[in-house]
């Protein structure tokens, strides 16, 4: 399928995942192409996103990340045999010569510099690990977890009993899937974070305080709005310094982000966009129609917003290497951009996000509804149900679906990734209401949760449902008097009170028949557990001419968790 | 937000899901409407879909399947004191009178009937078991499933020790629920369906045929294409005869399918479509604009064929509900339809379709491509990763997806979600493979499931992937001379050998070096545990000219399904 009657010359630069997808996806289609792949480190083709998992010891043996299905290593004798692919390792590209159409491959070894001719040249050169300017930061004793050898030295630490405290510099996604990796070998974790919330670029603050309490109560330590000074270290042991205190650790790991490599490209004067990394056509080539670029190292289109964002992750990247395979082969696939998905798991919780925070949606110039629908993950009477948080962020005027946020035990995987396509296809919160999802009871809701999230949201913004959310309650609660109305069943708001001055208990099941014991000269805020009732018990309210009525957002759960230290609780 | 001065007067026929909900959607939007819902049954608002599992016992008690998640029973007293809906239970609607907007409802009990006014009225009267018309189905001891009696007498019958021998009727998705709701008491079940396969209007043959043998495998008895003669019944014993043999059963379930309940509707005048239920809009309003009718009763668009069709599903009726619930208040809600989504349960299996089967699509004049990706439901180095089949089918011509069908332990769930939401965005397979799914390694892979299928599609539809059913294969065994080229690893096909005379194992990490030992006379068929490596298998020997090389579609997995009870067989 080569456009040439001679075989095309194919170089592909970085060998973890869209290096070596791009390599394989062309010889399925080119048999008769020149494949080089170059790859900087001493391993290709392994599974970036298992890191944590060989630190936690789900993963046993480190080389399980390069093995395929069955059982056998992708190494360079693999890619020879199977795909007839050439694999230099060890071999760092220092230069591209666009006239020449040639690369200068060093090899790290040896040190001598060789010149490589291609048609095409693929740049997936991948990212390189943040690391903040601390003093002290470059010392022996402190991580990052960016390749298999530090994960390797990581966990050997733990299993030596060398690191019985760690502290995690950011609160990311790999920050906070290093805290299940050692939680799991009994490891003391002390996360901190610059920002005043965990997750900060892709929760809002409701989710992550929501996240946060729930990952706390599990014995893991979390400081946010710590911005580190030094780090000291002395006898093998670190002092992590904040602004207001310090931390004691055996091992220090640095998770603040990843930064695109851009140098090569750079240097070779192709066009590197606003958010820092490579930029690409939709074709994936970059400003030289013979150099395409993917994975970790490129920006794309955010679909949501429509601004170019940076957002390496290892889906894309098999995405980018499948695409730049076809195209460098004859073919013509585009990449349109991403929705913003990501998901995680940190202890017992599956933590999702796709699209727009409420945040990112006001920077962007939405105006904006949510809803937060706290529910069971399938019906309440089929046994082993679990609860799921989930917030969805809408635009006002036309409904249109712009992001969600899903935390908690259940299963968040299923409902994130049904809304990723929702926002892929610029549904409205009315079009997934109406969306023919699979019902039975193991597995879901007749109204399924994505639907019932997407009808509170519509009821808020018909003007039919009337919240406050848990941090206005609690202004509210300082600055005047209000009537909490506890509308659970009375053996409920028994066995699970809310300790607060203001509250008064009538079931909703009652509250037709007691509406006189109800004062009209204060608001109302409705509560109870999950918020189903006390939108109807609003609605009752209202009908009978109370002024003033709204209901918690989130249910008693959201509240639980807002004020977990603060005087106002419910336990 | 009533549209009248006056308050207007609603009445909802049938009490099960979209009436109640249709009743309550109202209510919300208008605390002044005088609502009367009527029900023929003594119960309302049960979850008719939780039924198998009360009679396995996964819900231990019957009106579990009434009560809310804060554990209050859905009853008469429930709906005037939350809802102040004016409830009727055991009272038939007899008559519609269009002219004078009046019902006559009559009292079971007494039977003593009185007319009710309405200025909007609503049918939700669902549906009714289908009896087929054999001899001996009206005695005692057989048995249908449809309402909470059913399931408590059937229940009742197997605690007294009463029923050792089942036979179901019907292999159709309540038959097969009840499978396992048998299988959990230790009852031996024996399943019979008249058609050549079970599912017959949601599997095509080879995933019905897969489903059928891991189901029998756990000791379940299934025999397809029995027609029924009679059913004999001596000293409580029955015995079900059919056309080759007859069956013992100390209970016999008709599980046959459901019909809709339109006689009121058509004695009223209202239209009835070609499906045999009742005809609506898209505002759900019957040919009467003041009647709307919902749920079980009505039929409804299948958006990817635009065919109309009767698909009766809980989900379906509570969306029902909830529009009319909007258009009996002054709202303007559509409900486009439907793309054929199930999902259930059986033993350790998910059985999940959305979309038109290779059958429908046929049948349906679509030129079709199909695809079988056999695959675990997370990256292989996880641990608990579960099996999952997963059968692509999409238009030839341009890509745009159909429909698909996906049984495993796995999570067959989330996928048939997301691609229940691809059909309805009538996406193509390019653009689901383009989905920005969420990755992690306990939930996904780096290209997803549906991604992965997708892309074999594709490739089918590209020309690049030749493949060849198990079908097929075992046709040409018998015909000609075909080599099967068994391209696992030598361990691997050892220890899982295919009992077949042809069969030659070079896998296919060494098939570069021994292309010499293939011969060039003789179609090739390569196979591999998932496909996989059969496929880069056909790709090598094709670039080496070998003219006849296809690969078995859906791996060994379904082969040795296919091949169960057959000479040719796989262990």
């Amino acid at each position: 399928m080569s456009m040439d009657a001679e075989n095309s010359n194919i170089v592909v630069i970085g060998g973890v995942a869209c290096g070596p997808k791009a390599a394989s996806r062309a010889r399925r289609r080119d048999p008769h192409a020149n494949i080089t792949l170059i790859e900087r480190g001493k391993e290709l083709s392994y599974a970036g996103c298992g890191l944590p998992y060989y630190v936690g010891g789900a993963v046993s043996d480190i080389s399980n990340l390069r093995k395929t299905t069955f059982d056998v290593i992708r190494d360079e004798q693999y890619f020879r045999s199977v795909k007839n692919i050439d694999v230099q390792l060890q071999t760092e590209a220092v230069n591209i010569n666009r006239a020449n159409r040639t690369i200068a491959a060093r090899s790290i070894a040896t040190g001598i510099i060789k010149e490589i001719l291609y048609d095409q040249l693929v740049l997936a050169m991948g990212s390189t690990p943040f690391i903040p300017p601390i003093e002290g930061i470059s010392q022996k004793g402190v991580y990052c977890l960016h390749v298999p050898e530090d994960a390797v030295q990581i966990r050997e630490k733990i299993e030596k009993g060398e690191a019985d405290r760690a502290v995690i510099i950011g609160a990311g996604l790999i920050g906070l899937e290093l805290v299940e990796s050692f939680f799991n070998h009994a490891v003391d974790v002390t996360v901190l974070e610059l920002a005043d919330a965990v997750l900060p670029s892709c929760l809002d603050p409701d989710m992550a305080e929501f996240l946060k309490n729930e990952v706390v109560r599990e014995g893991v330590e979390i400081y946010t709005g710590q911005r580190i000074i030094r780090i000291d270290m002395e006898d093998g042991t670190a002092r992590v310094v904040t602004q207001d205190r310090s931390f004691p650790a055996d091992m220090v790991i640095v998770a603040a982000g990843n930064r695109p490599n851009v140098g090569l490209a750079r240097e070779a004067g192709l066009r590197i966009g606003e958010t820092g990394a490579i930029s690409v056509n939709l074709r994936m080539q970059t400003s030289d129609p013979n150099i395409y670029a993917g994975g970790d190292c490129v920006e794309c289109c955010d679909l949501v917003s429509g601004r170019m964002i940076y957002a390496p992750l290892g889906s894309t990247a098999n995405k980018h290497g499948r695409i730049i395979g076809d195209n460098i082969t004859g073919g013509c696939e585009e990449f349109g951009g991403v929705v913003g998905t990501m998901i995680f798991k940190v202890l017992n919780l599956t933590v999702a996000k796709t699209g727009l925070t409420e945040q990112d949606a006001r920077a962007c110039g939405f105006r904006v509804a949510t809803s937060l629908t706290p529910c069971l993950d399938h019906v309440h009477f089929y046994p082993g149900g679990k609860f799921l948080m989930i917030k969805i962020i809408a635009e006002q005027e036309s409904g249109r679906f712009l992001g969600a946020q899903i935390i908690g035990p259940g299963d968040a995987a299923k409902r994130v990734d049904v809304l990723a396509a929702a926002l892929q296809n610029q549904m409205t919160l009315r079009d997934i209401a109406n969306l023919d999802l699979g019902y039975s009871p193991p597995y879901s809701h007749a109204m399924e949760c994505v639907i019932q999230a997407a009808n509170h949201a519509r009821n808020r913004i018909d003007g039919l449902a009337h919240v406050m959310n848990a941090d206005q309650v609690q202004q509210k609660l300082l600055q005047e008097d209000l009537l909490l109305l506890d509308v659970r069943e009375q053996k409920e708001a028994e066995s699970n009170p809310i300790f607060c001055e203001a509250v008064k208990n009538i079931p909703l099941t009652s509250l037709r028949y007691r509406l006189d014991e109800i004062p009209k000269n204060k608001p109302i805020v409705c509560c109870c557990a999950q918020g189903t009732r006390s939108y109807e018990a609003c609605l009752i309210l209202q009908a009978n001419h109370f002024d003033s009525v709204y209901y918690l957002d989130g249910g008693l759960r959201i509240w639980r968790s807002f004020f977990r230290d603060k005087k106002e609780c419910y336990s």
